[in-house]
């Protein structure tokens, strides 16, 4: 393959690490940047809309795609299925665009597995505190619930060293930019260079 | 140690396809970059200074240097020999500054065994044809020795799928910026933040 096909990448990191806010300042750096919408066998809830937060699908469909191989990864979570199709990530790559998954550490090693050549990016907030504080402003948690949150958010770090790459954001404007420099980067990655090489070696 | 330490570079590729070039521009962007000075027991050109081609030692000297493990990679080339000595590079990293050391595919295979956290990076001219044009420009060659260093660049290009990344130098100043961004991008390498990772989880 050409190296301009475009890079899959795995996004992950613990709750309150300002996720959704780095992504959608990377989306808009550049046309070639997707995001993957998941599947999921859950309902929506009133503020969502299928095909942009997710695709809602029925729990056989579901498990047929699974029976398919038609899975990147997928998780079963509180009795719901979440899933990646491979199919629109490999029409999107051909046509030379990067796809971010934002996946769990479980579902980044389904990936690896599968497409070795994806990379795996980490993102951290810069401190504990500062990750208390933006579940604090964030609101939606009981003490309880946000305790149990910061106990998986330590050990979900502790994956991260398995990561390629760890950013950490400090500033989301920073990081966005981090993320798109290490995509542009790996694309100059020997491995995805092969098929120029030959060219040129032929040539 | 902390993910500020520097970054030590490999960079290889054939004659004319333009390092040196592209090695004064990136130096340019900023003062944490060095370039290593290599030592060497040939005797000086007469443009050539001490310190800013080479660091001139003798036979003696060198063959110590060896046996003391003091390089971390050396050849022998025309009955001279070039090398790179490990303190020098060990000092700058530590100090924050990534130093790159323009050597031979052979000197960067030992590199690799002794410092396994270098990043490889090799450039390439845009096409033979345009390899062939530089080296008619630069015009020191006989047609006979410069049929000779297209057949070894030849083979050199095959050894570039062994590095970390492939730079293309159609333009040098987009080359420069490409290996700079890769530099930039090494330094959020998890392998690098193992130290950041501790402190956050033990915070």
């Amino acid at each position: 393959m050409p190296n301009d096909k475009g890079v899959i990448v795995v996004l992950s990191g613990p709750s309150g690490a300002g996720k959704d806010t780095v992504l959608k300042k990377i989306l808009k750096k550049s046309e070639k940047i997707s995001l993957s919408i998941s599947v999921t066998t859950r309902k929506p809830r009133e503020d969502e809309c299928n095909g942009r937060n997710y695709h809602f699908i029925s729990r056989n469909l579901f498990e047929k795609m699974v029976q398919n191989n038609e899975m990147l990864e997928y998780v079963e979570y509180c009795g719901n299925y979440y899933g990646t199709p491979y199919k629109p990530i490999d029409e999107l790559t051909r046509n030379g665009v990067d796809v971010i998954l934002k996946i769990e550490v479980k579902g980044g090693r389904q990936v690896k597995k599968l497409c070795p050549e994806a990379v795996h990016i980490f993102v951290l907030p810069p401190s504990f505190k500062e990750l208390e504080t933006r579940l604090q402003i964030r609101g939606t948690e009981t003490n309880e619930a946000m305790n149990e949150r910061l106990k998986i958010a330590k050990k979900e770090i502790s994956a991260a060293l398995q990561y390629d790459y760890i950013v950490i954001n400090k500033d989301s404007n920073q990081c966005a930019e981090d993320i798109f420099e290490i995509i542009q980067v790996e694309k100059l990655r020997a491995k995805r260079m092969e098929h120029t090489i030959k060219v040129l070696i032929d040539a």
